[in-house]
This record gives structure tokens, C-alpha cells and sequence, in this order.
């Protein structure tokens, strides 16, 4: 066998490990802390696997899986960019970032995962559009059931929640409809201001 | 739309958000806390990506995926059981665990993820060979590049460490070459006992 090429695997898998130090500004439902990007990337896994029915388009359903287990593995090197801040250089960040880690791999799996990151990032096919809901969708899970306490920490508003992931509708109209309905059920109950 | 069938899949995903807060014998190779369920259910996906083409028979890959993303949710209520230590009533915890938490979901995907799960504790397929020897095979990366942190905490020697993962080879004969391998070095460099 190629002992080089399992080295290299190995080297890649010990790499990853740091992203479950890389924190984001969601707080957990029951625990008294930030989530990290690596179970963050579960969660989303097993939300496509319950949800995607949902979608608007038929989908690769195991494509859109490796997509967001693979999508925020960047974050090693260009840290978790908030997504209600300005996002400054995130790309150019992220690019360099995924050319210096998807590299550790082998060339075939290095493409692989290089595709698989750009596909996320484009948001053209319809697994990127379901992938990137999940990504937009979980969030609102968190902030409703810790009652906003990220939203609030930010100062985030209903009006900035419901501009800036709308784009959820382009994956999945059902999930988008149940979102508007819940951040109406933030408003109502005093979680979040509307304006 | 069936709104019934939805909040039941949002229920699902809200409650294994506490996976996040189980936390196994295992510590991370640059921070210094044990690892948890979900975030270790990550790292195993990645694993499955990039090391089938190991395993000894031709696998479902997307199966395998989804079957180590599901494994560790009857933790939830049933805890990790340390894997050298005595199993108990592991078994009888973890099979009501499946039972509560899967029963959350609507019925047809509750039988989904209960057969992933009884497939991977079963233990008889080729998917489930490989998704075991996934789960035994990263504490080892883990143990060897955190100075054997967690065996020395519980005064594993590596007769232990060879006897009970015996089954990677189930999965994968050159993992368990490698690993074998890597388990000697433990030794040479003095960061596990022989006996």
C-alpha cells in the first residue's frame, strides 16, 4: 500500500481537530457556553438528513452532507466571520485557508474537498442553496430557544434577521415560511426588537 | 404542509443538542478539555470520507457516514460509558435511550435512524465494520499526540489498547497495521506502558 498517501490522510484528519476550538457567537440550548464549529457541522449533517424533504428542488442528498461537514473546516485558519458584521476580507481569508489545509490531503481527495467548499460557497446548485439554509436555519433554533441572547449581545434586530437570511427561501420555501414565523414569535414575546 | 410532521423534526433537532454536552474520556490534541459526543461524531464523517478506500470490502459510503453521525445520540440519556471499563447495562441504557429520542421524530425517519443505530451496534455489515473502526481507531490519534493523556488517567496499558480494538482489523487490515504500528511507537517513546 501507499504509505505516503495514508500519512498524509492522517495528517489532514489531526489537522481538523482545531476546529473544535473555534468558537462561534451561537449559544448552546443547555449548556452555559458558545458552540464550536465541529458540532456545529454535525447538527447541520443531521438537520439535512431530517429536513430535506423540505427542499425546493429534488436533491444529492449525501452531497449536500459532505457539504456542510466540510464547509466551515476554513475556519481553522480564518476564524468564525459573524454574520451580521461586516465581512471584510472573509473570502480572500477563507481561500487561502482552504488552499493550505485541503492540501495536506492527497491531490484527488484535496480536489474533492476543494469542490465541495466551493460548491457551498457559490450557492448556484441546488445543494449549495439547501446547504447554505441549514447554515441560516439552525441559528434561529439557538437564539429563539436561549431567548436571543446572542441577537441581544449584538443587537440584532428582527428586521436584520429576516433581511439577511432570506435567502433560506431559496433552499427550502417551507423552512423560510416556519422562520418568518418563529422571529414573529421572537417579536411577540419580547426576544428580539423588531426594528 | 404537514406543520404536525415539521415541529416534530424540530423537536429532534433541538433536543440533540445536549450530544454537545456529553463528554468523553478522549482530549483534544491542541486545547485542553475532553472532547464531546458530537463534535467526536463529526471528526468520525471526515474520517469516513477520507480513509474508505482502507476498508476490506466494497462500502455504502453515504451509510457509513450516516451511521457514525447517528451512533452517539443515545448518549444523551445514557452517557458515555468509557470504553475499557466495564459495559454494565450499556445495552439496556442505550437501547431506551433509541427509544425515547427517536420516537421524537416522525415515524417513518424514527425507524431510519433506529436501524442506523441497531446496524452500527450490531456490528454485522461491512458499513458497520468500517463505522466501528472508525470509532476505535481515532482515540488512538488522539491518546498518541495528547502523550497518551487519557490512557495514563486510566492506566491503560497497550496489551489493552490491542486486545480491544482487535476489530478495527474487521474494518480495515491496514488501519489496524497502522495502528498497531503507532501503539509501538506509544511504547518505544515511553508514552504508554507495555503492560
Amino acid at each position: 500500500m501507499d504509505t505516503d498517501r495514508l500519512e498524509r490522510q492522517i495528517q489532514f484528519l489531526l489537522e481538523i481537530d482545531k476546529l473544535k476550538s473555534v468558537y462561534r457567537r451561537t449559544y448552546l440550548i443547555d449548556a452555559d457556553r458558545r458552540e464550536n464549529s465541529a458540532e456545529h457541522s454535525w447538527h447541520l449533517a443531521i438537520l439535512v438528513m431530517v429536513l430535506a424533504e423540505h427542499a425546493n428542488e429534488p436533491l444529492d442528498i449525501s452531497r449536500v452532507m459532505r457539504m456542510v461537514l466540510v464547509h466551515d473546516i476554513v475556519e481553522i485558519d480564518a476564524g468564525d466571520t459573524y454574520f451580521y458584521s461586516d465581512q471584510g476580507d472573509k473570502i480572500e481569508r477563507e481561500r487561502a485557508a482552504a488552499k493550505r489545509i485541503f492540501a495536506l490531503l492527497p491531490a484527488d481527495q484535496s480536489l474533492e474537498f476543494q469542490n465541495l467548499w466551493e460548491e457551498f460557497e457559490g450557492g448556484v446548485t441546488p445543494e449549495s442553496h439547501f446547504a447554505q439554509a441549514m447554515d441560516r436555519f439552525v441559528p434561529q433554533l439557538h437564539n429563539f430557544h436561549t431567548h436571543g441572547r446572542s441577537w441581544t449581545e449584538h443587537g440584532i434586530t428582527a428586521e436584520l434577521v429576516l433581511s439577511r437570511n432570506e435567502r433560506i427561501s431559496d433552499g427550502s420555501t417551507i423552512l423560510w415560511e416556519w422562520t418568518r414565523s418563529l422571529i414573529g414569535r421572537a417579536v411577540a414575546s419580547g426576544i428580539i426588537k423588531e426594528l
